[in-house]
């Protein structure tokens, strides 16, 4: 029986992707996608790539009988998807949120982080952070209260915490990390990361032919590094822009305790094993590492790993996909799981070789 | 029930197309996928976007028991085509065959465009030139004799021979252009087209921020033009490469008669029903034309036209992916219709909206 | 002595790198850059290349001084150069025109393309037209004006009809073209020649891995070339763009006399000849053809050249930078002749080799 | 007077770079371009970029007479260096060295990470570092014996420690860094730093949409920076590749003692200070930071930092051109002082600023 699905937000590069991987999907049905801009355009005229594929059209927002559905989507900037998320739940429709409303745990950080009032600060505590390969319990209880007539709240993980917590997690998971060290993160990402709004830092002769780090130490996705990984204020985490269209590519520093007997082959096999029943993230044998190319277009991570030993430090880069693992896909995974399917449905897709 | 198929030169680009495109399909089981060069190699070593999707390995071509297939798809540079072709025919196996070998159906006109003899010039007859669109009636012909009993010889088209023809046919066809005139083709190709061996003109840095024309006036793709179209000498035909890995953008010039009495409506019109029931060609509405962007990793081509009434030219655009339709999306949805599958079979992706 | 210089519009693609050519010119000073939108903000500020390299400021159109300028340069929309040039030429100051507005010397033709009425009609015969390669003697007739006291007005050609005429002058000069009939042109251009206001059009995510046509049929520049040629309706212009900054590559096919006895050779040696002694237009040996890359950040262009004998065709290709040799270079150097410099002078770089 | 000077390996991509730069020096001549690969082919045919421009071609390196050398410039794989340098100064002809022989000063480090035996170890404690921003006693000591008649041998740095060594410098000069923790480097590099020999991992299709870490724990820059900074084994170092031509950026982590009182003002102010009288180098504006692109093509260096107060953490990074300040342009600058000329001759090059 299939399920009904909304997506608020849908002309958003995040948005148009869940449109995409909805559209494919076994058991969801896409029956809205709004956007108040394209208000009655069809979606192939916005996105020509569903031009001979499908006839959908962007619906405004407030024409979406998003009641209606059992699961909503939000690919929504920070603000947006607060008090709609509430009144949705209210409604019984479960929520898979993208946007950060909903990801640190306390509303305080989210105030001093985003500037501005949470005004929904009692849903914190009941929202599942969506990262279900670090998540999966807090998941897992809300696929249960789901199944018991509660719907769900699911925070997905923004891009960067995903692809540097999947990096970052086994070495601290397994206490192979110095617990009072500071993790240094510095990221790459691909154009779409800075979404649709055109401005003159996302045109494509300001961004080709170019690198570049932004928001140097006061980047949002910090705290919820953090978060995920218990760091406090140990992360320093430095976002770039490379010429790509996706693709997020995290490399992650993390000191070892200077008298820990560990080799490189410990590292190694400590985060085979503990990705080894994963289906979408894969650890690299010894001595190679990822590529962005290799998951574009997936839910796939792919994490390589190194100890460098002179200077006591374990290295983990993971690549992903910004609007796949990063945004879309994950989302789709964390609904896959909250509707109690296999968590890869509608998510089989291999990046194009070349 | 499934058919067991081989990918001969499986480690080219169009090769790894064809072994992405099997993983994936309903029906045909990817049984072999020969690389001399990556004899042994798991083919997630050579091209890292199968880690963790496949654990097949490349095999020598002498080892792979190519006999045992149903079918047998070729992705090997021309010349090679020739003999292997024969032999799996002898041994009842049927051909996909992505070389130029069996293009050409005068073997006095492959001998001057390639500069080599022919080897089997019996076969040049009994080969179905695949491009469903335009030759849909020579491969219902391989079909019905496949089903038989006749092993089937597809020669599929050339990427700019499937772009050009698909934009230009419905002028023809339906005797809007002008029998006598030259028809002039400008293509913009991605650097996929130019194939995996390394050398000074495939190298990032020499194709970035590059665009060039190459093989003016003598690419070999013309005579293959020529003889879809029945255009004989009446063609000419400049390939470009653009930075980009994969696309193809075909603008083709068709001279009308200087009395036909002919609007752009009429052009629209035309195009538009004649690939109105093709799953996998989209004429696009007036004004708009195609974006290869919009087609990539898929068997999909779009067509923008439109008709200069000064200048009495039909101007047609075709995008389409060069490793898509232009190869091995074209060589499967071939495989179908011999196989009298849908011939849409395993070819449903829709290319990533950004 | 210096010459003052000033540019009008120069925050956008062509005035800042018309503000680089004359920061590094041998005699024009630039004293005055005007941008309202970036009034009193640093260049640097705005283009970072100009960084610890120059502290001038853009200034407000109404702060600056043009009237003591010897010389205005204006890269502006069209429209926008009819009153100001001839404001200034009234002043005493010459104006090198980028935009449109003085190109088309009927001005019926410029207000059936773009649309609206022409306020200065009685100076279109007055203006020269700045192609230096093809329209030397108009320039030469300024220049001697220019030192008799009056100022001049040389309106600039598109970056499409300087690449397109230079490849196709050769052949239409000396008569080896067939007089009646249609040139088809098909060209290739960078991105940064869609300008700089941030629009879906000109993201990075929209253009790269990308190739696309646009204004099929009813570009602007294509009076502007029949204009140059003398073609009248006989032109056939289709732009496409590529995922680069700069570059624009120019194919020209232009059908020759049935009758005509003429070799690939008397092409080469008729398109040698033809710029022998031209400082900036290169014609490649037989068999070579341009890269864009090779022209790039400069006032050159390049040219390969070739005679399809089958189909009666030359088919001429020319590269150039769009901002180069197709805007700013090009009024650098029509200054230079008018006001009796090298025409070289300020315009020796070299494109990086890699 | 007029200086001589040959280039070795003038056809890698550094030696290119260093014909370009030459070509336009004010006092050196270039009188020997020897590539052994492209003997008696004009420089233009292999860099089209130098059509037009120039008729010299590449010799061979047993025809080049370098002994007739004022300087010559070696830009050769590593181990290509070592002999030959000393022959030179033997002939009285000064070194400008771009490959890693001469940067190591301990023998014994150089044969650990290059894996060969150092055949010259008696020129390391004789050659001269070329990274004139902090090595520039060293050069002027080289200067003043020039001077007095012993040849020069510089070593330039690599692309890599040049961008990182600037950016860490201030800090640890000043002591403002933590003297015994460990310094986290992450780099991003364009394409030209895989140089010029074709193979699968310089493909456009390889590079292009993708990002990537490589060498990891491994790369030979390593010691050199550590060498530069005094770190000994406390610097991690993971360089990755971006899809670009040309740029660097580096991105380095320096712990600052947990007691000192630092704030942001007075990182930036140090940083300011320490480089405010050098031509190349520029310190951005508080609060921003540095494009590749804004130093394409040039010997500049743009550098922007931050204090990042809770993880107690000097953030710097620093972009180049790693074929300008990082390869050609840097030789060509300790060629400058050695030649007691001004640092900047034939180095003011402005970037593109689009």
């Amino acid at each position: 029986m299939s399920l009904r699905a909304g997506v608020v937000g849908a002309a958003g590069f995040a948005g148009i992707e869940l449109v995409r991987l909805l559209l494919a999907h076994p058991r969801f049905q896409l029956t809205a996608a709004t956007s108040d801009a394209n208000a009655g355009a069809p979606i192939a005229s916005v996105y020509p790539a569903f031009t001979g594929v499908t006839d959908l059209r962007f619906c405004a927002h407030a024409d979406a009988n998003l009641h209606s559905c059992d699961v909503v989507f939000l690919a929504v900037p920070h603000t947006a998807a607060m008090d709609l998320a509430c009144e949705l739940l209210d409604a019984g429709v479960s929520v898979i949120d993208l946007s950060a409303d909903f990801r640190l745990k306390d509303a305080a950080v989210y105030e001093r982080w985003y500037g501005t009032v949470h005004t929904q600060p009692a849903l914190l505590a009941q929202a599942a952070f969506g990262l279900p390969e670090i998540t999966g319990e807090e998941l897992a209880r809300a696929a249960k209260a789901h199944h018991n007539g509660t719907p769900a709240l699911v925070a997905c993980a923004g891009c960067y915490p995903t692809a540097s917590s999947l990096a970052a997690y086994p070495a601290l998971a397994t206490g192979m990390a110095d617990a009072g060290a500071t993790v240094v993160i510095d990221a790459i990402s691909g154009i779409t990361g800075a979404g649709k709004s055109p401005n003159a830092r996302n045109l494509f002769c300001t961004v080709n032919e170019d690198a570049q780090a932004y928001s140097v130490a006061t980047h949002r996705h910090t705290p919820e590094i953090a978060q995920i990984l218990g760091l406090r204020e140990r992360v320093v985490f430095t976002p770039h822009l490379a010429p790509m269209n996706r693709g997020l590519l995290s490399t992650v520093n993390i000191p070892v305790h200077r008298d820990a007997a560990l080799s490189a082959d410990d590292v190694q096999q400590a985060y085979a094993e503990h990705y080894a029943a994963s289906p979408f993230v894969t650890v690299l044998p010894a001595g190679t590492f990822p590529q962005t190319s290799s998951v574009c277009g997936t839910n796939r991570a792919q994490i390589g790993v190194t100890f460098h030993e002179q200077a006591r430090m374990i290295i983990a880069v993971c690549a992903i996909d910004n609007l796949g693992k990063g945004a879309a896909g994950q989302a789709v995974q964390c609904a896959n799981i909250v509707f109690d399917m296999d968590q890869s449905a509608g998510l089989d897709a291999v990046a194009l070789p070349v």
